[in-house]
């Protein structure tokens, strides 16, 4: 809902996002906030991420869901720690959901954490968890007119991935109108087009995503020895 | 957003939906909200729909998008009136936007209003805008676990349509699991399946929803002789 009332709102988010934003520099943790329709492939999306990622880094999973369990528990099965938060009917993960699901992680033995939002376009833009970046899933059948139609969300990612490429011939989406769409709304995010269970384009997104942790980690050691 | 705060918010649409549904009652138009995810096919099935019912029933569209309007132009171009509203980033319509909206329209010369919502499984099911009869689309690609994630939706519809049912065998949809959770949720609503793009299904449905206006409209008129 946005309506006038937001502003303290936002205002009370911002203020524990910047707190969670300070832990987590701190301990050196990045933290990814993942946004997409329901059934796009966020937890395919984060179960291949996982899988190129967790030889070289320490990995745990905040799964955002109004209910159930079902997401978290994927991600345990493969050995990774999981913390469900249930929003009850929220449509958005909010800051202090994050601040509470933390405390029960070690975050001095994490590298990154990836947090799955609730499965909503909309709400969940207006709302800085304190990550170092959000990224945004698109699927194929969704269609190509979504630029068009929900650009908040395309417009405040710092990464695209288009998912389930492989049902391309199923759908009737332009691709070269999707493009479009992204360069006219966000010309600097890079667009990754991936099928998650398949494991096609995974590589080229994990790539991206382990550079940016790399690029955190250098920092971090620069600022410690300087 | 569901806070505290919403119970005014909340109390300010019901009452403008009140007044939404005695004028609809009083003109004889029935009222269809329409319910789903981004990219789940709400405007397929309302060109199905459509093209079923055009020749007994006079028909009008209501489309709901943050931004854009190719959803109202796609029913324009059928020779269907549509009104376009623009929310402007809210995730949802309220029943202010369609008190304004209908303004536009001739009730008088109508049967049926299909209202197209913003695409979001969450925040429409808690707004009310005066509508006979709320329907839920969920698409196959979305995946069977859906009602355990977003209960709400699938308990406040009367009926629920299962679309791109022909695009099963590409996904992992377990429809045994799907009708399971449905009837346990909300076992009185009837369940369509449907590929709106290729006419499967939509006979059942058309006749479910022309079953509805027709007795609307048996209603209204005993009402007026008696």
């Amino acid at each position: 809902m946005h309506i006038d009332i937001e502003q303290s709102i936002l205002a009370k988010n911002d203020s524990l996002a910047a707190s969670n934003r300070a832990l987590f520099a701190e301990k050196g943790v990045f933290v990814l906030n993942i946004l997409a329709s329901p059934g796009s492939g966020k937890t395919s999306v984060i179960l291949a991420t996982i899988e190129a990622l967790r030889d070289e880094f320490n990995i745990a999973v905040i799964e955002g869901d109004i209910a159930s369990s079902v997401d978290s528990e994927k991600i345990k099965a493969q050995g990774i720690a999981a913390v469900q938060i249930n929003t009850g009917g929220a449509c958005h993960l909010e800051s202090a959901m994050i601040k509470r699901a933390i405390d029960v992680l070690d975050l001095d033995a994490l590298d990154l954490i990836l947090l799955e939002n609730v499965g909503n376009l909309v709400c969940p833009t207006d709302f800085d968890l304190g990550e170092n970046a959000k990224v945004m899933i698109l699927s194929v059948p969704e269609g190509d007119d979504k630029p068009l139609k929900y650009p908040g969300v395309f417009q405040v990612s710092e990464a695209i991935i288009l998912n389930k490429v492989d049902t391309m011939a199923s759908f009737n989406f332009d691709e070269g109108a999707f493009t479009d769409a992204i360069e006219s709304l966000n010309p600097r995010a890079p667009l990754f087009r991936m099928s998650a269970t398949k494991g096609t384009g995974v590589d080229e997104w994990a790539e991206w995503l382990a550079g940016n942790i790399r690029a955190l980690q250098r920092s971090q050691s620069a600022q410690a020895t300087s």
